[in-house]
């Protein structure tokens, strides 16, 4: 079962790919390309990551857990890419998306410390990584959106259901966490390794592709206010 | 002892990073909300390893010296922002820039190195990591000054506090790995766990308030000479 | 001869330091500077890396083939300093800067996964590794030549030879892997250090040289076009 999972997420990954990839070549502005472009790389990491662990690599038994580390190293590279889809569409003020990387950076590290410590350390590890995840949503939840939305004005709709699937995904990741053997273990590696394939496919193809449905609204609604020049930084 | 340091290290980081949170989240120009983000994350990165460090990880007896390696790979993400500080307040060229985060990372990785490595070899790379160092002090006190006091000429005296802390400080750790078992063994343990952490929170946390000092000095000053623009490299 | 191999590249690396840090420290302009420190990076991350190489380090034996696993952690980090180069000469578009460094990144991570994987599981990764190369290829002979040539029109020789190295010297690297013990076998070890070396002098120094004598070109041709500016990603 395991491995079935583990070559679901290599086929899904690879079917984001050529989506992405074959956008990214035909974009009809470098708006779009850009948007393809960090979907592509998003995919196209997890399908390295996956292709490891199908191909037995990137796992060990830590601490009497059957761990898959490999996926913290490649989250580690995703997932501020993802953070950078949601700021290129919402325009996003430097020092927010600084704020937004930095804490996402932490959350990983963090969370990867949680996965190779012995119990009950870990569980320090997973309170810390839940703390900077906690302030991603925070930040998300209000600047972001405060900052998208004065950008966006007529694309308020499509800016909440961008970030109430972010956030639900996001979420439901520590929660795997905790129900399996890293926590109480009500689930198993096969139960784990599923939930968090499902969890990849649909925050990476599904979240990527829910990306560029925001910015086709966005630009039917002709929706661009003027942002504010880099230049006010020194100003 | 050691256990005493640590546990001072994450308290006073864990302080640096409620100080510049706070900052980061309430500071009223983008200017200040980039300053107080970078030392926010210098603090928390810190803080993360402090954390690690007390609880017994990041640590290794490597050729039978105590070896704390962790210290080195949050080094690698911490110091470039410790120089992005000092840039972005001297407002410095992107040539230069380039030339202060690469030789930094330089001297980090084999900093990195001459800890892990036996002895002798170990003292080759601190001779290199030493040498990177001399070489980023050589662009702090030439161009970089030159560049930071074209752009604020009536803020001389507050760059000159700001690149004298930074440059005392940075000189003592390399004096510390001398002192202690990777050199000549002068330090014991707890020693050379006490030096490092008083560094880590003079130069993060101290140098930190600093940096926010000079940017204060720079605004009552009033002191904004144009800078060139960036199209001036593609000119 | 391993020995003497790397203490040849340790030699010729720190020729490339001198010659590309002294540039850096004298150009005349920003541009000419941000190609020198661009080189002068190259080199010194190679020179690094030859020395630990030379000094025994960075090289494990792993399923039976003598394995220098720290090339693939240096290559990580100079790699993209390459790609730099040719996109800083050619006004690259942002997407395809992208393309190229995100394309650049995964073939190097997948390489690395094939030199410390067990056979037959080394050529799986072998053959992602070359499809990422294939695709850098395509972008570097397609679009990018098209925008270099669109922005300097008068220099289309200029690009097509640095192209022509590129590529070559590029193609040679994973025909040494496939000749070597990680393929077929026919290199010793010695011939495998041999031919990394000498591709590494040339592609690192020599193509360091050769991307200099470009931009000279590009200037005594007073061949710039104005290039788009950023703010149309957001128009």
């Amino acid at each position: 079962m395991v491995q079935m999972w583990l070559w679901l997420g290599v086929f899904s990954m690879a079917i984001g790919c050529l989506i992405f990839g074959y956008g990214a070549h035909q974009g009809r502005s470098d708006r779009w390309k850009i948007l393809y472009t960090l979907n592509f790389f998003i995919c196209l990491i997890a399908a390295g990551l996956y292709l490891a662990m199908a191909l037995g690599q990137g796992f060990s038994v830590i601490h009497d857990r059957p761990t898959f580390w490999a996926r913290y190293i490649t989250w580690f590279t995703s997932t501020p890419l993802l953070i950078l889809d949601l700021t290129f569409l919402g325009r996003t003020s430097l020092p927010l998306i600084a704020g937004l990387i930095g804490a996402n950076q932490f959350m990983i590290a963090t969370g990867g410390m949680s996965a190779i410590s012995p119990k009950p350390i870990n569980y320090i590890w997973y309170a810390v990584s839940c703390g900077a995840f906690l302030s991603i949503l925070f930040m998300l939840v209000v600047p972001y959106r405060a900052e998208a939305e004065a950008h966006h004005p007529r694309s308020r709709k499509a800016f909440r259901k961008l970030l109430a699937a972010h956030v639900i995904l996001w979420t439901l990741y520590p929660v795997v966490w905790m129900l399996a053997g890293t926590g109480f273990g009500v689930l198993d590696q096969a139960g784990e390794t599923g939930g968090y394939t499902l969890l990849d496919i649909a925050s990476k193809v599904g979240f990527g592709l829910l990306s560029l449905n925001t910015l086709q609204q966005i630009e039917q609604a002709n929706d661009f206010q003027p942002a504010p020049t880099p230049a006010s930084v020194h100003g």
